[in-house]
């Protein structure tokens, strides 16, 4: 579900039908507005992951969660951005998060 | 999906992530909100159940819906409310919410 | 914005735009769906400002809460909703929700 | 997932939790605002898995975007669809309903 | 609100704020995607205003319904899919997309 | 409507229809969970504001906006969590908040 390649094979998986939308991600979203320097990757990280969480995307959640590790997150940071958000997007949407949360610090487990 | 324990072992999965998460659950949202008595317990789960429902958020709704039961809220109520929301919500929230309670109507039953 | 007419002043308005809009609401919602006695009006009322409120339909909050105490919910159950609301729809919904329930309680105060 | 036969044995799901809900999908929605001549069915698909995409109702749109195939639209709009989308509903949004498409597109090939 | 020159002092609002997102919207959104031939600009217009509506975001929803008339779509297509958008995100989204196309369409009036 | 006292201004609008809720707000959201040490207060305000910008809660976001001003965000940090919330969750929420965003900073301004 969210090993280091799926972020890769999702866009795979998309680009057959949508190629100019994973062009766009490439060039635009990943090579230009991620790079920009007025948000740190760790910022930028912790800001998709609570809108992630906040609108419920519960399917792109994982591989956003593990990238978040990547840039610099904790574990515990994560858990106290989920319990936030409970306040401002509601409990349900807290709890998804937290599960998905907890499937992924458990594949990501060495 | 929706046994009677499937509410506190969703609590037990995200309790590692996010512990205070899951003590605001206990103490505060079922330990304190839910037992104040300006709206019944089945008032409560009808208005959550609606608001789930118009939210779709669908991986919380098994839970929910079996605990509206447990409340006095009736098949055919859930059945009512879920109609009614189609308005409210549109048609796609409404056949997902009548879905998961079809799942949760067949499972529950003796 | 609250006014006793104002929901049949809206209709006017959307119906020049989008008639078959109107007429099924006349007909098929209120004509149909909201006489049926699978659930009580004012238990209509309930979900449906539940949902309202956790969709943040600030636009038409007003009329909905007015026509609820019309249907006999109480104010006092109105702001025990929203209370309730906090925690599935999160506490910036609720606050707008709170908000616009106290102008309306000011409007209809006699 | 998106057999031919999916929407009907949805409908038939639900049927039973809630019968008004399909009495209306069938006699109102289907029945007489589809059939309207204000909107080609072509138009009213594209505007259709629009809102179901933007709107992240993964749920349905299997059924809605094999659906729409069969009302006209071509494989490649619903591609441009998505990609419109992801600059109105977000990026996420916009992947889910790719990956969906993609799903679609594989099994109703012959 | 909706006048020929609002969407572009919007824009110049938010330039000062966010000029990389203005930057964006130019050159990738209005300058690239836009422009490309998958979809005509009268469809892009349709499931955008599709889109606005079902999300209910009432702020943008005035610039980019007279961006439709502008593309050839007419009061008659905008009010049948008003009509048709109640059925998939819900009456109240429809309502508050159903007076603001009102508004519009009387500004607009020569 | 967004000056340093609207926040409590808030508060006390919202305490006479439920004041279980404010007392909720000034003990659970601002007395316990704002000052837990798991993220910065700097940190708490920007996946905040993310996320009421991706939830398009506009009438939510003044005061907050002006609120992580005063946690330590800066404004030109503020228009890069704009930008990049314009892909996870659409042009017209981040142009939405954009807007909102320049109105504070006018009035903020000395």
């Amino acid at each position: 579900m969210s090993t280091p390649s799926s972020a890769s094979s999702a866009r795979n998986e998309v680009r057959q039908v949508a190629p100019k939308l994973i062009e766009l991600s490439e060039m635009v979203l990943y090579g230009d507005v991620w790079e920009r320097p007025g948000l740190s990757k760790r910022d930028r990280s912790l800001i998709k992951v609570a809108a992630l969480t906040a609108l419920c995307r519960s399917d792109q959640l994982p591989v956003h969660i593990e990238r978040a590790l990547a840039n610099g997150v904790t574990r515990e940071e994560i858990g106290e951005l989920i319990t936030h958000m409970a306040f401002y997007a509601g409990w349900p949407a807290a709890m998804t998060a937290g599960r998905i949360a907890r499937k992924v610090f458990d594949e990501v487990r060495p």
